[in-house]
């Protein structure tokens, strides 16, 4: 080993779901939106001027645009590149104590990847057999707390009951709900911000927004958490939004009509969906979420999901304890969710199951 | 306090130059570009699609397209929103030793700022009074050499015999040579890439390349050290690189006409203007950037910072020991610094300097 080579931090990277290059494929593998976003974000684009300076490093109308949304003030809004920046950044600024933090043990897989990178302490109590999470385990002393609501790759989401109860047994750390996914049916922590100022609410634009490819998240909290996240965010990069995903952002925020409708067609799909995969002999809980979270009575899930490849069609598949017998598959278009259905019919039947 | 405020990491931000709301100003204080981005960048962003989808992770278009500009491997480049993503991540990839890592006492204010956040020790070698690196400075045991090459706020580029002198007396830890103003004159440390396997050339599209608004950074060295880079990347956030930012990149790539032609321009009005400069009782270094670091021989920095502003002209100006008697302005159109020109004749004569 070179001298120098033992100075590199040394880490587990997180894998993202395979984005093929092949434009062909049915991609049901990274919960992607199978809707372009607001037509108003092309307009937008095609009309970004002034590339030459600087974006705004506070994001001012981005942050005011959402603030206005959800009913909050500008000072209680943080924005990232996607959620992941604001997460990763909410691990650097809040979990800084020697106490573990607290996630379940199936949950979003980069928790784990953040709380070595920065050498957070943590500990994963177990899901339950329903793959729910048992609240009780969350009222020991901690570093904090990370829910993912929905969960992923569960697709079960808990109620905001649920979640208040976590926060009146954790007023010494700071909680961190996770909301990726509630637009497709969740119940939204956002409504306790204003009496738990240890709770940390955060947002994307990937899913829901059809903006993935823009990298846009955002954290609503009570001021002085923002106050800090922001500081963190100050002293890595002053300017992590482009102009461009400024722009962009504010548009989608605008055009609330058009994220209603076709939050509406992803949910309605992903119900008949969900009743024709369970004839065809699945097993899931219901999704709060734009995927489902399967398995199948009698065909192996690796099986399956390597099966679906040859056919340009992909899932995700997670090679990891208590999970490696399901799938976890995207809710497309109508049609996409057909031909998964079809490939399917014919797979069980050629495998005799 | 409150208890989950003792588990907040405690830092001091940077504080970016100002980006007055006021679209009338003069504004040379960020090093920004006074000329838009090749023509290609505006058709590109009209012409974005699929923003429904992630990016690539890897980014391995645009990493090719600057791998080919600069003739290494593909393998060899990095890529985040700017140069300041890139070098945070190389401070906490690389620098994860007990021993003080070495960057001047006068250079990019960032350095501190992502030493003190990522718990890095640190020492800041005095600048000689000419405001010169000191290489004997660099020869001591350290875990790590930062070197701004053109140096920020001096504007003083060191040569390419000067940079791999510092290699030759350090082969046990990584040298970072930070490139952002290198196309201004400066003389480029990428021909040593080869050779020092510890060494990191970063660069930015934020002043040559007229990018700022679109946040585009890039790192070149061998392998194994992108390797690792990339490897703390994806420890944070997948994707950072928005669809939109790809492709513009691409196009400020092979646009290298336009690039060149704008190049040339700047430094030609830096060479009439630093004339002119003189000539009215400033003193400077030569700048190989796109900016001069000044003094005037009889008025003060500070009172010619805040009468410039009352005239919307903004300039950069640090009260910090050693330099606070300086002005940085950044270099914009004959325009613009005929202007400043202006301003600086009506002032001297008021203030009877």
């Amino acid at each position: 080993m070179k001298a120098w080579e033992a100075n590199i931090r040394k880490v587990t990277p997180y894998v993202p779901g395979e984005q093929p290059k092949d434009s062909n494929v049915i991609k049901l593998n990274t919960n992607e939106n199978p809707y372009p976003p607001s037509p108003k974000v092309k307009e937008i684009l095609a009309n970004v001027d002034n590339l030459r300076k600087y974006p705004d490093p506070e994001v001012v109308k981005l942050r005011e645009a959402l603030a206005k949304f959800h009913g909050f003030d500008t000072s209680e809004v943080f924005v990232g590149v996607g959620s992941d920046d604001v997460l990763a950044n909410a691990f650097l600024t809040f979990f800084n104590g020697d106490k573990p933090v607290l996630f379940p043990d199936i949950t979003y897989s980069f928790y784990d990847v953040w709380a070595n990178l920065y050498n957070i302490p943590y500990e994963q109590p177990a899901l339950n057999d329903d793959f729910r999470i048992v609240k009780e385990d969350y009222y020991k002393p901690n570093g904090g707390v990370v829910i993912a609501n929905p969960n992923a790759p569960t697709a079960i989401g808990e109620s905001v009951d649920f979640i208040k109860d976590i926060l009146d047994h954790n007023q010494e750390s700071v909680v961190i709900v996770d909301e990726a996914y509630v637009d497709f049916g969740g119940e939204t922590a956002l409504c306790l911000v204003k009496d738990y100022e240890n709770l940390l609410v955060v947002r994307t634009f990937s899913k829901s927004r059809s903006l993935a490819g823009m990298r846009i998240g955002y954290a609503i909290a009570n001021k002085a958490l923002i106050a800090a996240l922001n500081d963190i965010k100050q002293s890595i990069n002053s300017y992590t939004m482009t102009s461009a995903t400024i722009e962009v952002a504010v548009a989608s925020v605008l055009d609330n009509d058009y994220f209603n409708e076709h939050v509406k067609k992803i949910i309605d799909t992903r119900e008949w969906f969900s009743k024709e995969m369970r004839e065809l002999g699945f097993s899931f809980a219901d999704s709060s979420a734009n995927f489902i979270f399967a398995k199948h009575n009698k065909a192996n899930a690796a099986d399956i999901f390597n099966a679906a490849k040859t056919k340009g069609i992909y899932v995700r598949y997670f090679n990891k304890p208590r999970i490696n017998n399901y799938l976890r598959i995207t809710i497309g278009t109508d049609e996409e969710m057909r031909s998964f259905i079809d490939f399917i019919k014919d797979y069980l039947t050629t495998a005799g199951c």
